[in-house]
């Protein structure tokens, strides 16, 4: 359906994570603003992790995705392939979980990332992308604006 | 995992749509002003409808719900159990496609489709529930906030 190893510009690789980059990935999750509240990295990670990683793994309408470069997995990045009725049928794309390491970031990265998400959501037939970010990542609205996205929703939450 | 069929107070029943409900569900999509411009109800239904329900069906984790009396269909919600690393793991109920019909508005048919929608998430393992709504949905804005649920995202979309 789709190609899972893809290289772009930047010598870097963009392919489907494997448990091996179980540890990296959380790493990234948890070394940020918000998720550093809400992570248990480690390492050793938490098990949870674990059990995670092995429901998106298995499930062929999830693609986790990592950046890697000569020496180390330095982003990530999940796709969730949505059908639906509405919009005659429509297919979306939805991309949750978004990272670069910060030993990588202002280098472009995120652009050919997002290019690299935006084309696998078109080749799976999608014909829209989508994702929330929290109101408080005002880097990250900027960059969404520069991608062409347009913040036409509100994204309401509830904790269980 | 969980219970197709539940019924609740108000004498209706909330129970997984089947393809003899798809005409019903699809006009009532197409009966909103937001959804007039963008369904194709017929009848007949376009056939891009039947495969979109096919591709719903058979996934595990999607979960097509429709509300009915003892005489029609008259609400339709689409659940989404997505996996995730993020927040330990998490998983995260998404709710889509959310409709009324306009015979049965103002009666709290939506709330009774909510906190079933809420619990099966629960029941599924959920640690949040999610949702994105147009910024024009002023209505729907005062209804999730009267649910609980927190406008802490800004949703954005891109068009394929």
């Amino acid at each position: 359906m789709f190609d899972p190893l893809q290289t772009v510009t930047h010598d870097i690789t963009i392919r489907r994570a494997t448990r091996a980059d179980l540890q990296s990935i959380v790493d990234m999750l948890a070394d940020d603003p918000l998720g550093a509240t809400r992570e248990a990295a480690g390492p050793p990670a938490d098990p949870v992790y674990l059990a995670a990683f092995e429901a998106i793994d298995s499930d062929p309408n999830q693609f986790l995705a990592v950046v890697e470069n000569d020496t180390a997995v330095i982003g990530v990045l999940q796709l969730t392939f949505i059908p639906g009725l509405s919009r005659k049928g429509l297919w979306r794309g939805q991309i949750e979980s978004v990272r670069v390491h910060k030993s990588a970031r202002s280098l472009g990265l995120g652009q050919q990332l997002f290019d690299w998400a935006i084309a696998e959501c078109r080749a799976r037939g999608c014909g829209l992308v989508q994702l929330t970010t929290d109101r408080a990542r005002d880097d990250a609205h900027r960059f969404y604006d520069r991608l062409g996205f347009k913040a036409t929703h509100l994204g309401y939450k509830l904790g269980l």
